[in-house]
């Protein structure tokens, strides 16, 4: 698996930038390690989205994940692979959102530092999660290179280790972790599996561990249309920056591919499916009044994507990642 | 158990105007019977809370019930039960809650009609709901007297069977198999376990089924002290009406006890506490946002009694019903 997506990659990208690709032993390894810190999330299912889909759908409910979000595997897997003399300096992010809380829980759990880079106007609810969880907030301004230089400054003054949110090898294993769950607690045989592609993480181990357990599964990828990267790169080949303005409700799906995620997609996913903000909004609607869920918009992506006959999901049975439940009830998207 | 029951009734109210108290026994039947139409609904967990408790919390989560709330079990027991003649004529009730929504559909399930007689100004996702399970709607004016009046016409000209929402023994053995459920799938000795109170049928069913199954086990009520009635009576022993007006968010604990819920209480129910409209909408937030799961107030009323201290829950591993989730996603008590 490995080779194969190197080979798809050598044409575009040079492999010295690239971190290593996870196989689907690195993510039993992770499923293994991560098990005892996370919940085992319930698959539900609900006849009447069902009947509007007009497939089956097993919803794994990541949303219940702790920290409220699939990320706390791949922080998990991330932050207790780290050697001891690594860990002991502590770790470090600038992602703002669903990671940066994940890892804040991961690194309490190991007893080691958390240092979060935040902009100075992230929301209040989400520096009070990640503050939640004794992580460090780092204020700075507003744009990508000011995150980074104050991350990079951290690890120069305390040596902490840079957990990024989705470009790397254990915390794409711990993500591939849910699909060997949703695989083991199915109860029946899946035909396809989706997901929202943001940076790619859970896209990634997902389609690794797909690949590995369930060879003839369909992997689809649903991200919203106001931030079609990955759509625009998987029918181009070629790896898309997102295009300014992002104006989508799913602010967990703003992030661009990295080389490493973007080539496992090409490598093992079958397609990737864009959706309107309208249909973001109905689908998560639904799943919030049918399913009594809170989940947060991104997690509705791709069953937007199902109910606007994006693909050829109708009689199907598919596993759909809802991937977290994060969300400002003060300031739900239909209130504001 | 039946006996100590009517001893104990026999005080305070004619035997002759009593519905027979279901037993351990035909609970079980009920499980047997409804299993098949039910979910088997997930209990979850959350540190979090456990926490700000001091007790280790374990949720069965009836807001992931079919039609969003435990009163599917009853509903499917009472449809079920009847005999081929009486149920073709269909059922009728005059409830304008979760039990209306859930009799349409194990009436939907069976086949046959349901007749559901709402306040011509109830809402209209209460409306859309029963509606969307196949019920025919008869308005009428927003009193007792007209309801009860509309529901007994429609009884004369159908035959339909009244199908009340708690004071009816089949009814009430369904509510019971919620417990039961809780016991065998905790994995955990429960110590106590805890559930709203309003007309009493989800407390009376769990209550005959802690008696018989764990007699070790508190049995705690709680409600809204704006809708106290169980708990004046718990006290005082006799059966006391509701006391206008009833302003609390926890619109489904209005509704004041019937004699036969009232006994069973009396016989079974270790403690009756309430609980502040604050407390309710403290402890319905914490749910949301640290569980991720939509409950309605009443649900959230047995965490707040927890959480304000009302009983001595601190240490104890405690089952807790979450008994619906069947909310105006559009008019939340903080956005109102």
């Amino acid at each position: 698996m490995k080779r194969r997506v190197d080979q798809r990659l050598a044409g575009h990208h040079s492999p010295a930038r690239m971190q290593p690709v996870p196989s689907l032993a690195d993510i039993r390894i992770a499923h293994g390690r991560i098990a005892p810190y996370i919940h085992r999330t319930p698959i539900l299912t609900s006849r009447e989205i069902d009947e509007a889909a007009g497939a089956r759908l097993l919803f794994k409910c990541e949303n219940l994940q702790r920290s409220g979000a699939f990320k706390a595997r791949g922080a998990y897997n991330a932050v207790l692979s780290l050697p001891d003399e690594m860990a002991r300096c502590g770790v470090v992010t600038h992602s703002s959102g669903n990671h940066a809380a994940a890892l804040a829980l991961a690194a309490r759990t190991r007893g080691i530092a958390a240092h979060v880079v935040m902009p100075a106007n992230a929301p209040a609810v989400k520096k009070a999660a990640v503050r939640g969880y004794g992580a460090k907030i780092v204020e700075c301004e507003p744009t990508l290179a000011a995150r980074e230089a104050a991350a990079a400054a951290i690890v120069g003054e305390t040596g902490a280790k840079l957990i990024p949110p989705f470009d790397n090898e254990a915390v794409i294993a711990g993500q591939g972790t849910c699909f060997v769950e949703l695989l083991e607690d199915a109860g029946v045989e899946l035909e396809a599996v989706t997901c929202p592609v943001g940076g790619g993480g859970l896209l990634a181990g997902t389609a690794i561990a797909a690949g590995g357990l369930a060879p003839g599964l369909s992997v689809v990828a649903a991200e919203p249309l106001a931030a079609d990267d990955a759509a625009r790169g998987f029918t181009s080949g070629v790896l898309q920056p997102q295009v300014l303005p992002l104006a989508t409700v799913a602010d967990g799906l703003t992030t661009a591919m990295s080389p490493l995620t973007f080539a496992i997609m090409r490598a093992h996913v079958q397609a990737v499916v864009t959706v309107s903000e309208a249909a973001i909004l109905e689908a998560m609607r639904l799943i919030w009044t049918r399913m009594k869920l809170l989940v947060e918009p991104s997690s509705a992506v791709p069953l937007a994507a199902i109910l606007e006959r994006c693909w050829d999901a109708q009689g199907k049975t598919i596993g759909v990642i809802l991937t977290g439940g994060n969300v400002d009830i003060d300031h739900l998207p239909w209130t504001r």
